[in-house]
């Protein structure tokens, strides 16, 4: 079914479009824009709530500014769909998040528009400081804006471009969309003084408030949701040098009134009935293998109900995690600390010294923001903290900053790390059952895909897994396939298939990337002369390069091939689509065992 | 010459017998310690005027609190000299940073008082707030408590750890010791709000105080350097629930003239007359090498009034990187931006999208702290900055928690990177000119080590070099040496001994880990079959594992071995000693080539 833009919305295919409108259209762009969103996005899927939230901001932003000469950056970036729909790609908006379609994130190559990529979390100060420094530097009169929320502000990143802002003149505008969530509702003690300042309307706040205790002068509180006060405003501010902070409340979802009542629910619904509001949900005759994150979240239950020195942590991504179900169980056991990783994780290490059992569950990707964390406050200390990495590997349609394609190369190079990936549900749940017992004396890392398992029923007993062990799950001939994780089904597909051939190469599930089983490896490399390893990660430096270099040590001279995420950034798509074009998936593997034979 | 200790310090070996004494002896231990500090750091080198302006709070601390019951944990670790003479090292003290002696910064493996582990800044409040949970929930009335300086509380971390702090009912203690300075002076905004709270000695800010405002009670200002009021005033706050902050004002060397009068040259002044104060410098006869910061340093100058469009960026180190040259002469062009390492990379991203040209200097370790930024902002948007890596490598009395160990592994698994080390002072900056050149389209590292370069006659004209390219250095036969970065020094020596016995490796420079200079590569493992990587960094993942996929990719079958950092920690100790422990220096190259040739 084609959708169609309501009759202002046609006429703009770009901000220059916009400008040309009188303001009293304005509200009416903006109920165009909305509803060419929920058209969209109820048909086509991607985040909804954010960008519903930000409606007026966004027109009144084109309409006051000279975009692209002015730079705009929207933190996080799931707001920025009607700034994508305002920017020239309102037509290709069908293609968001889609295969060789545009991103849900403002993607620099994808339109001069986008000033800066975004994806994680608080960058948008620092990048519009650059932007601003760099202006006055060449003597332009460009203005540069960060629109950031008031979960991402409170990140310590946002803190540091803030304490850096306020002792330069650079001509930065930061709007503070408060709206009191992310994904999660936000917790923190800046998000309850942000409350106090829009209960107060900022009156009793005579003397000095945050932003000016930092120096960044403070505008606000303005109603998010009135675009002509709005426009007034930036008008207003466009005029006024240095740096400076509008404060602007606005109702995450506004506009449609399921997602205004369950924010998070909506934050990224799937496919809906715009009419109705039913979320479209597939239904199945056969039990189906659950996701990992709810194998995680309630195996954490159990795992704490077995052992009282367990505590748990997120940051800020209790649904996407699956914590929840503990917090909301046994909430001085599991905690959300808001966006900040690193404290998460040195938080972790304090208590790890107390000789509490911490997890610590950090998407792959989010991780990166942790590393020295996990290095100086963890590794080099020795402690047996757990994290649990979700979303390690490619994560499909968030694309290219989401994907978790590092974490077991920048990992394996520290020492006393443990680093493990099941490949099913239940390896998942014994991993964390081995990582909590009293025997582990390392930092144990538990990488996990995105997305569902394999096993229906997932609900196995506990079996301890001795670090560092592989195990084998088929004999074979010729050709031994090392996997590591999730992707070992992608093998065992793959032998399926070739068994039919008379193909029959052998197939180990490796476990772990550190410590290697080095015992299995050496009967490997006896046995074998060709040998593949599979991974969900990167090929330089990853799992592969741990058997290479294994090879290397002990002199083994077999032909291997690595199969992974190659050494180039992978954009947006199904995983389907994207483990086919990183030639790891079942046909890639078929293909290369082979290319052995051959 | 022995040192020994004043009368009442002689009689502490541990807090218990602090303890003992009448407060009005207190003034006395206060003496003796920091004429001890004074003593000790006189004849034996270390950190110097940090910890002389905390000899008040550390008495205090002890005195008061139950340590090692109660938890203390030092911000970064510089100023922790007096906390360790008082609890049980006193004595030891003269091992201060020596190979196998004692650290140089609180460490938890060497002292049951050592709460937690530093050494890389604003951890503290973290692991505090860790302790002060786990006390919590195992109903123990423990205390826990941070001290931390007006810089170091200033970074992201810190931030993220107050915000969180502020919304639970953790019995944590902060003491925000504000001297201004770091080891540079410190900038930010929020340490010119601090200096208005101490100007105002709190008086004006009747309403609301910025960390008040995240809803955390606050003490101050108080004068850190009267004993007597500290002690009164740490036995109130321990009876004070929840978290508080408690704001000192110290002078950093505080009690050694000259070390008040220029801190920054005392903060790590190497050994000197205690009496005169003069510094000892060894004096030559003949131009020595400079140290490879200041080639950094005074390049930077020359490239910047070469190019217009270059720009520079140090967190909080302009002494350290030698950028305080250029800062100096073109303040407008050369910033610190305070200990924010994470908004330095994503400032300079925000500043290469409008074409200026930025060299951001980051210590190797330090760099750890914006590892998602390089990804997220500049590796995956391929802007093209120039990333200075001082202190990559071991680096030396430091120890553990410096080591820039890890730098090559996880940048190499990152695409679109440049990694490169130059051999010498003119490969630095023949690298530095490449990287600035129009033509260079990536981000670029360029990692080099602390210390003494080889070549007094450093002020060489630039000279292109081309990106992935190596050197040839030394024709040879049966056995080729690739070394990467100033470790091919090494090698050199290693060939002058062996050429006596008729032993002649080649030997390449291959500059670059990431484009490896695959034709190069190519031409040797068709010519060798006995190949020595040799790098100063990790064995996991490095230069040599780089080698080794590209082995593995294309069927050679080379022996391999190398060299390098192992995977473990490594203690603190002289470059000598642990280029040894490591075995990559000259004669552990030596002893691998003999053993190749048997």
């Amino acid at each position: 079914m084609e959708i169609i833009p309501g009759k202002l919305l046609q006429t703009i295919d770009n901000p220059a479009d916009l400008k040309k409108l009188s303001t009293d259209k304005l509200q009416q762009v903006c109920q165009e824009l909305r509803q060419y969103i929920i058209d969209i996005v109820s048909m086509h899927g991607g985040h909804f709530a954010a960008s519903l939230g930000v409606v007026e901001l966004t027109v009144a932003l084109h309409y006051v500014y000279n975009t692209p000469y002015d730079k705009l950056i929207w933190d996080v970036g799931h707001q920025a769909y009607g700034h994508k729909i305002l920017t020239g790609r309102r037509d290709n908006f069908i293609t968001n998040r889609k295969y060789k379609g545009i991103s849900g994130f403002p993607k620099m190559s994808e339109s001069e528009y986008d000033a800066f990529g975004v994806g994680h979390s608080s960058t948008s100060i620092s990048a519009a400081l650059g932007i601003a420094i760099a202006a006055k530097y060449k003597n332009e009169n460009r203005k540069s804006i960060a629109v950031i929320g008031d979960g991402s502000i409170a990140a310590g990143m946002a803190f540091e471009a803030l304490n850096n802002a306020g002792v330069t003149d650079a001509d930065i505008l930061i709007i503070l969309n408060d709206n009191h969530i992310s994904i999660d509702p936000n917790v923190g003690a800046l998000q309850k003084y942000l409350s106090t300042l829009v209960a107060n309307n900022n009156n009793t706040q005579k003397n000095i408030n945050f932003f000016e205790a930092l120096n960044i002068a403070y505008f606000g509180v303005e109603d998010g949701h009135n675009i002509l006060h709005l426009v007034a405003t930036l008008q207003k501010l466009k005029n006024i040098a240095g740096p400076k902070l509008l404060h602007i409340t606005t109702i995450k979802g506004k506009g449609y009134a399921q997602a205004e009542k369950e924010q998070t629910k909506w934050h990224s619904p799937g496919l809906f009935d715009k009419i109705t509001g039913e979320i479209y949900k597939k239904t199945f005759t056969t039990p189906q293998p659950p996701k990992y994150q709810d194998v995680f979240g309630n195996t954490m239950i159990e795992l704490a109900e077995m052992n009282e020195k367990i505590m748990a942590i997120t940051p800020a991504m209790p649904s996407g995690s699956s914590l929840k179900f503990m917090m909301e169980k046994m909430p001085h056991r599991a905690f959300d600390v808001g966006i900040s990783e690193q404290h998460a994780v040195t938080l972790s290490a304090g208590l790890a010294t107390q000789g509490i059992k911490v997890f610590c569950n950090i998407y792959s990707t989010f991780m990166q923001r942790a590393y020295d964390q996990v290095i100086h406050d963890v590794a080099i200390q020795n402690l047996p903290i757990t994290f649990c990495l979700d979303r390690a590997g490619l994560v499909g349609e968030d694309g290219t900053t989401h994907h978790g394609c590092y974490d077991i190369a920048y990992f394996r190079c520290i020492p006393n790390m443990i680093i493990a990936a099941p490949m099913n549900e239940q390896e998942l749940r014994n991993l964390m059952y081995t990582s909590q017992l009293p025997t582990t004396h390392h930092p144990f890392v538990i990488r996990y895909p995105r997305g569902e398992g394999v096993m229906p029923e997932w609900q196995t007993k506990f079996e301890e897994i001795t670090i560092g062990k592989g195990r084998i799950l088929q004999e074979g001939k010729n050709i031994a396939i090392l996997s590591l994780g999730h992707v070992g089904n992608f093998v065992q597909a793959a032998l399926t298939t070739l068994i039919k051939e008379n193909i029959q190469p052998a197939h180990y599930d490796m476990r772990f990337a550190k410590p290697l089983d080095e015992n299995l490896l050496h009967q490997i490399f006896q046995q074998y002369q060709q040998i593949i390893t599979v991974e969900d990660g990167t090929v330089t430096g990853g799992f592969g390069s741990a058997i290479i270099e294994f090879m290397a040590i002990h002199q083994y001279h077999a032909n291997i091939k690595v199969l992974g995420i190659p050494d180039k950034t992978i954009e947006h798509g199904s995983l389907k689509e994207l483990y086919e074009e990183c030639g790891y998936d079942t046909n890639a593997i078929i293909k290369t065992i082979k290319s052995f034979i051959q």
